[in-house]
């Protein structure tokens, strides 16, 4: 990155901590729009009111588009409404429509029926959030077949595309069908009087309105794609997602399934204020004391036995411990393989019975070696007995539960990382405290 | 997508089967190249060489280019060492060099020796593969300020780039320093005898070619480029980063991330062949049997104490499943930090003790509730003392290891997320089970 970026935030962080907030604003243009955003992320509540009074429409409007969308409620609670009005309406469709949907629905209502781009903003608020429809701008510059390259360009050139919407254009028939896509890269290099039907390509890959946000990013780095056109119910041509627009999104699903998986909201940060900290992961902690308790329980009803065998309360961090990391090994690359969509319900069956295969020849092997290990530590061979068959069954339960347990979230279209760690964990200690303890209890006469 | 794709793959395999090979490649020229790369990695070792043996040195050239990385060697075992070269030398620079990465050192040396672009490629290979250099494209179209739009256009026409580099054009001075960037369509849309000087942005942000991968990434999402230009040491450009060539680095990143935090290899995949698993899944859970076995040994040092109070038995796997369930949770969110770039040496600290009072509150919340219900259940006060007690120092522990154990791993340079559940779920067994049994020991009186 440029050297000189991090002086000058420090620069304009200097004049705001002293409240020079003229010298602030008229350094905070000089910024990138994406740093810009960053600062202001950055600041005190009361320091974010100061400097969002002193701002222009059309500053406003650049911190709007790039900031976090978290936080656009938050800085529409202190703008008046025509001063949000006149920035939103500053901004591109597609992003407009998004911040709206961050609004109360009165207040988007309200600025909404104001826009210069009503119609546009309002079609793409059909949409959910989350989906192609949401994702997509509906600026493009539409071709035909029969246009020749030089009426193309003087078509470009009439039309003054504001934003970078037209790096790929795309070609239609008379009903708005996707037909082709020429780049304009293509179109430089082509004689003026070259058909646009002669120069395009053919067969382009599309994605419906109401494709998931994942899967549209998924599509472009499949195909190695820039821009992805965006079709209606009709495959009429409505929009085109931009990769850069949507080249964070990998890595935000990534971190939701991560943090998911533990129980903590996608939305956790490493310096979020704490109190928003406690409230994301101590309602997790709480239900999981009680999966442990329950585990506890199980262990408790066979107090009588290891009252007889006091040297199977060591086995127990064992079983726990192994059955444990067996089950975050099946779950997590579950977990992935959902997202990444190389696991669905059509090969289910297959990836589970995969990994109950793999549970079993892995269970196998680490049974023999806890159960060897069991034997020469304690000198009883019943206890390497008692061990080992009880790790070797909860390997499985381990593989089975972490390759059901998502899949079944997801089939009750639950989010399959959500705590999917504590509910896989809970059903290997408590399967694997019944193996140990009840196997035990089954040969207590040949162990005592 | 397309809605024939699908079918025509599934004609293309039924080809392979029935060994209809000149069937089967006349139709695999009209698949996209990433969907052809795909169909060809699932083929067997037999089909892959037969069809290899019939694919014109083009049709060759797309596979290697979008097939995964991981599959060039196995492709280039298959073929033999004219044949590589003619395909090689058909790819681009930067997509050859990688290929060449991927190879022998000798049967790289030997194709490269005979390359028409030896000279790009050689420079190219100079580059850590996970690199910024590793990652740029050498091809690229540079401008001067002086330059009109007409010109720059005719310089395009005459250059006739051969691939979608050129969407974006950098601005260079005389010492070929990067001083500024126009895109396709600022061209397009100024009139002809405009000054380049005039309409570039200035300041662009760029790259040393030294930055890793991630980094790159990381960059071009933030500022949403679709474009990053890599200079070297002396400022000079050198090459070009493409977002889409790009886009699959963020995901596979964190994928990376969640599969090495359970002890698996990044490569993992859910549909591998079972000994790749295996062979990637077991020797780590034989290094947790071992961690688990630690922890047995651990507990069984108070075999007196428990005999003596077996209801402690029914406290063990409570303290492990909440010491662990809270260690993954800082673990995760410090993990996921360290890659997204949010933590770094300079704030560890912060990051650390933020961690170590998150979790002394939460903890204090959590051993409450502990220790009343061990009373409510067991009806002794003492017991639920225990309990709370050694619940509140686990859960310290826990936040503790979970932040120190991925940045001390970073520190050693070893990869943060590389088993570390394993050492935080070590830690905190053993050490939640010294304060539980420890606890118990020195008061073994009020609990008999």
């Amino acid at each position: 990155m440029t050297t000189e970026a991090p002086s000058l935030i420090d620069v304009i962080k200097g004049h705001i901590e002293r409240k020079e907030w003229d010298e602030a604003i008229s350094l905070l243009s000089q910024l990138r729009a994406a740093d810009e955003a960053d600062l202001f992320s950055e600041l005190s509540n009361s320091e974010k009111r100061e400097l969002l009074s002193h701002l222009s429409y059309a500053e406003l409007a650049k911190i709007l588009e790039n900031v976090k969308k978290d936080d656009v409620g938050n800085i529409s609670e202190q703008v008046n409404g025509n001063t949000l009005f006149e920035a939103v309406d500053r901004i591109s469709p597609d992003q407009g429509a998004d911040i709206l949907h961050h609004l109360p629905a009165a207040r988007s209502a309200e600025i909404l029926a104001r826009m210069t781009e009503r119609k546009a903003v309002q079609s793409l608020l059909g949409y959910a959030d989350d989906s192609a429809g949401g994702l997509m701008t509906p600026e493009l510059v539409a071709l035909t077949r029969g246009m020749t390259v030089a009426e193309a360009i003087s078509r470009l050139r009439k039309t003054k595309p504001p934003r970078e919407t037209i790096d790929v254009l795309y070609v239609v028939d008379r009903h708005k069908k996707l037909v082709g896509k020429v780049t304009l890269r293509q179109l430089i290099l082509a004689e003026p009087a070259t058909k646009i039907g002669d120069i395009m390509e053919h067969d382009p890959v599309f994605i419906s309105a109401g494709t998931e946000r994942e899967e549209c990013v998924r599509v472009m780095a499949h195909y190695r794609l820039t821009a992805l056109p965006v079709v209606d119910e009709q495959q009429r041509l409505v929009g085109l997602i931009r990769l850069q627009e949507v080249a964070q999104v990998a890595e935000e699903a990534a971190t939701e399934d991560m943090y998911h998986m533990v129980g903590m909201s996608g939305h956790e940060r490493v310096f979020a204020p704490m109190r928003d900290s406690i409230r994301r992961r101590l309602p997790w902690l709480c239900i999981n004391l009680g999966t442990a308790i329950l585990a506890g329980f199980v262990v408790n009803l066979f107090e009588s036995t290891i009252a007889r065998v006091v040297a199977l309360a060591a086995f127990i961090p064992i079983i726990a411990g192994q059955g444990g990391n067996a089950g975050a090994q099946t779950l997590t690359i579950v977990v992935r393989s959902l997202t990444l969509g190389e696991v669905s319900f059509r090969n289910a069956r297959k990836a589970t019975l995969r990994e109950v295969s793999l549970a079993t020849i892995n269970g196998l092997a680490v049974a023999l070696l806890a159960g060897a290990v069991a034997y020469l530590w304690k000198g009883d061979l019943w206890l390497g007995v008692v061990l080992g068959v009880a790790m070797f069954l909860t390997m499985i339960v381990a593989g089975l539960s972490g390759a059901l347990v998502p899949l079944i979230l997801k089939l009750l279209r639950i989010d399959p990382a959500l705590a999917s760690t504590v509910v896989v964990t809970t059903v290997t200690d408590v399967c694997g405290f019944v193996f140990l303890l009840g196997v035990a209890t089954a040969m207590i006469n040949y162990l005592t």
